[in-house]
């Protein structure tokens, strides 16, 4: 069982925190995306949508999309938990999982895509109008995320979830790549964020330089 | 227990087929968009996003955003199963659900929000290069759906999933509001539509006019 992907680049990252967690160590194989080896017939037979990471098990089955490939690690390796015990909690990490995801996530992604130049070797086509109303919306983003982490130690309560991987990843890559910066009142925002960073996990995957 | 939002419009659709497929009767109470009613304080503390469809427990719990939602009744009412019986089709799923999502489902949905009347009514701002953009992938992100469906009765394989919830719906969507056809050499993806448009939950649910 491997992955493809860079330990400390993009999704792959997520997954490597993820596994990290759990103390299983993975091998993770480098796609080098800038000479275009995830457009390869063979990454594409792996994965048709030419994204990393991807899972590929001992009998060739290749699992894409990160949730994904977390959701089949924490079946094979439960321990620590990562995604819900019961079905209350399994549903509401994964609510906050999305709601990072479709949230702040999403527009940091979208503004580095669309107003930068990281973002113009990645998209064929720029919209600066797109990118600049998604790095406007970051802020309320990031403060609604505020209220709940004001009141509660984690995303989806006193444990560190899959929901928290997600947001890490996306406020580390908005703040080091989109320049936007974590709102001065966001205290509870701040607070978790110093507290996650810390965590080992975080802390060995972080790209060079961040 | 009961759904806000209505089981023919927007994402409350999802889980009202969700639930049909599994012969679960629940109450969905309609929200007035139009109205603003997602956007009252009563509403706000149910769901902080202001979105439909939220599932209440009779203890006042409230889970958001419509997967959360689909994985807390799958717990519940197993059979018929959705989303998965062992790790690898679950995460197989999870996989195809979000090929959907963050493919044509989104291109969709961006679509319709930046570049029709009717998203003018969900928008502050419309970005109309951003929805024709989007409008111009939705083709070749059915033909890569046409090739997996070509071989494949369901997305996930042989039985009907959660996956293809997502997809009816998007697919619905795109072509009734957004104006994109289904290419003519998308036979898979055609005979999929026919087979799953025929099933009670999805006939039962479509909004009048489709």
């Amino acid at each position: 069982m491997k992955i493809y992907g860079h330990r400390s680049f993009g999704n792959p990252r997520r997954v490597a925190i993820f596994l990290d967690e759990k103390g299983v160590d993975l091998p993770f194989e480098p796609v080098d995306l800038g000479a275009g080896a995830h457009k390869t017939p063979d990454f594409l037979a792996k994965n048709p949508a030419g994204q990393v990471p991807v899972l590929e098990l001992d009998d060739g089955t290749c699992i894409a999309e990160t949730q994904a490939i977390c959701r089949y690690l924490e079946d094979l390796y439960p321990e620590p938990n990562l995604m819900g015990v019961d079905s209350l909690e399994r549903a509401l990490i994964e609510m906050w999982q999305r709601r990072v995801e479709f949230g702040v996530f999403s527009s940091g992604r979208y503004y580095v895509r669309h107003c930068t130049r990281m973002g113009s070797r990645l998209e064929p086509v720029q919209i600066p109008a797109w990118g600049e109303l998604n790095r406007e919306w970051a802020p309320e983003q990031m403060q609604s995320l505020d209220r709940r982490l004001a009141k509660s130690r984690f995303l989806s309560g006193e444990r560190f979830s899959v929901a928290d991987i997600t947001l890490i990843f996306a406020l580390q890559g908005v703040t080091a790549r989109g320049g936007v910066s974590v709102p001065d009142d966001c205290e509870g925002l701040k607070r978790w964020l110093r507290d996650v960073s810390a965590r080992p996990s975080v802390a060995a995957t972080a790209p060079p330089g961040d």
